[in-house]
């Protein structure tokens, strides 16, 4: 009998609700799995067989018991051969990695970027990186899923173009199109590329690569140069009529306030974005950090003000939108409590003044690399978003 | 044959379905259905049928062209016979409002209420008034298909308990189940009920009764002595992990800004809910009204920087959501042009300073009668809602 494009699609929604099923309650069985999704034994048993044979599940030792009768196989996620690789195109800084399924990373590679305002030559760079771990992963027997990448801006989802990515210098570039024919140049032309917000990614790593179901609503917020964030609810990103929510750095804090890389005033980003912040110390990001870690009067008074400022915006947001949890991810998390404990004082004192009670505020999972691993989220997530 | 319940499930789907079709496109035929659902000509006929004779739809006159051959016969939804209750539960006042599918208000009642912290009086008062209505539009020989309530307060939507509602001064009522008892009292037992914030509602009163497809995400702010919002996306509320999202009033503008009601300093609400204009005015809301159109100088000054802060906050709110349209709504819209022109202005002049441009903003179709004739769409929201 010949399969029809309507059976194909279901095979697929099946085969993927299983991956999601196991993901989310590691050991399940093929029984178990039966009576969760209503699909008879025999068809969970060959789904579970062909996606044992992509290396998408694995079977796990089974417990010997007392009890009498064959104990059921239990099924995991397997980790071994199946890989994403996830892009972080920052500013001044490209960053790959390849994760395994399970959220492992199993590969990085870091490359800072001397003139992060020329397209085509980060481009290239950035096509080179991809390209060497791409022969490497396979070299070491492992599959590729596909590429993800996450960029400082606004992107539109259904064309890849990046509309304006402000920390950049980036207006209207067709980023999709154009890093695809970089990689082609560099002889990848058969992996899937997916292009999102860093911010958006981000949030996508925290739930994506999850072993229990994380709590939903769930904002995170990226704290670098740029602020940025990204809301994962339902399970869906929230991206915006155009694919630009969670431009939270331009939220206007203060009318009055400091001048901000947009062009406009008081921007959440004037006040607490890494570079405003060195600059308003007179010296460089790497010095705020270290002068920050030193205790240093005049980096402490500014980091403490700072984060009162994230603290409001955290504040605001958890009013709009309501978050489970809220994650706070970024290079400007490594400032540490001299710049997080006064945000989270303003946020509960905030909360507080209404007898309200804050969710739990956390730090991303991946650290540093919350934007590459959550770019290699984005290629899981567009594989296994049910239809 | 017996009909499963999974078939019964999947008719359900399929009725609405060519409902929501209906009302999107009027003027399909049965074929036109069949083709854009995927149904066979036999299963649309029937279930249109049905929809006929339940009064969902209606079959409009055939125009009679000088082509050969039986023309189809175009499908309209039926606004004659099938209304919802809606709702509104405000401070200090009810109304309540019959709505056909096609988004008519056919009745519309309003009763102010003296004391509106006594919980079970204002549900008493409250529950004669539905009582009325259903009682009066049962004789017109229309059929109810059920009543939605909109409430200015954080609503749990699973237990339909009212967590905080601070401007009613209410806290932990449990709303659904206690307006249930007071109409079960005055004889109405076999509607369903459905309770939701007054700016979710409202949000969806814009959707639910448009005749042509809305633009998405769709964010509508309430203006009146509470300021609050609903964000529809993907055709659902965004209600966040609680029920509390949309509390927009209480976003903090200004640290050391007014006091708020809620206890907080420097809220939306604080800088330009009704209440709050006119305290500052050391007058009563109707006073504010009649000084602003007569051009009071000092209620003008109050008026334009009271809109200078809603103008941040559509800004703000639309750097975070990106929504494709703001609908203004509420009773501070009458204050006119002195309230709403600077806060249009200051929303713009913001945009234009990082060379963006605004999405519309236009004003609610229902205007007052926003959130009765939303919490009237909610019902119809809850019915035709995909699974």
């Amino acid at each position: 009998m010949a399969i029809t494009g309507d059976q194909r699609l279901l095979k697929r929604i099946n085969r993927m609700a299983l991956v999601r099923l196991v993901r989310s309650q590691p050991g399940l069985s093929r029984a178990e799995l039966s009576v969760l999704t209503g699909l008879t034994k025999s068809t969970v048993s060959l789904l579970v067989q062909e996606l044992i044979d992509e290396s998408w599940l694995r079977e796990d030792l089974v417990l010997v018991t007392g009890a009498i009768g064959r104990r059921p196989t239990p099924l995991r996620l397997d980790g071994r051969r199946l890989v994403m690789i996830g892009v972080e195109l920052g500013v001044g800084n490209l960053c790959v990695v390849s994760m395994s399924l399970d959220g492992e990373v199993v590969a990085s590679v870091q490359q800072s970027v001397s003139s992060p305002e020329h397209v085509d030559e980060v481009l290239e760079t950035l096509a080179e990186l991809i390209a060497l771990q791409v022969q490497e992963q396979r070299a070491a027997g492992r599959e590729l899923l596909g590429i993800g990448v996450g960029v400082p801006g606004a992107v539109m989802e259904l064309t890849g173009v990046l509309a304006v990515a402000p920390n950049l210098g980036w207006r209207d570039v067709p980023l999709r199109e154009a890093l695809q024919a970089a990689l082609a140049r560099k002889g990848v032309t058969d992996l899937a590329l997916f292009v999102q917000n860093d911010g958006d990614v981000a949030a996508l790593g925290e739930v994506e690569f999850a072993s229990t179901p994380v709590a939903d609503p769930l904002l995170y917020i990226g704290l670098g140069i740029g602020v940025g964030s990204g809301l994962v609810v339902g399970g869906r990103l929230l991206l915006g009529g155009r694919g630009f929510a969670g431009e939270i750095g331009h939220i206007q804090q203060q009318a009055d306030g400091p001048l901000c890389s947009c062009g406009r005033h008081g921007c959440a980003e004037a006040f607490f974005g890494l570079q405003a912040m060195a600059n308003r110390l007179g010296c460089s990001i790497e010095m705020l950090e270290t002068r920050a870690h030193a205790g240093e009067e005049s980096a402490r008074a500014l980091l403490a003000e700072a984060g009162r400022h994230l603290g409001v915006l955290m504040h605001n947001l958890w009013t709009t939108l309501d978050p489970a949890v809220i994650v706070l991810g970024g290079p400007a998390c490594r400032l540490g409590d001299a710049f997080l404990a006064p945000a989270r004082a303003c946020f509960g004192k905030l909360a507080h003044a209404a007898h309200l009670e804050i969710p739990p505020v956390v730090e991303a999972r991946f650290g540093d690399l919350a934007v590459p691993a959550g770019a290699a989220a984005l290629v899981l997530h567009k594989l296994l978003l049910p239809i």
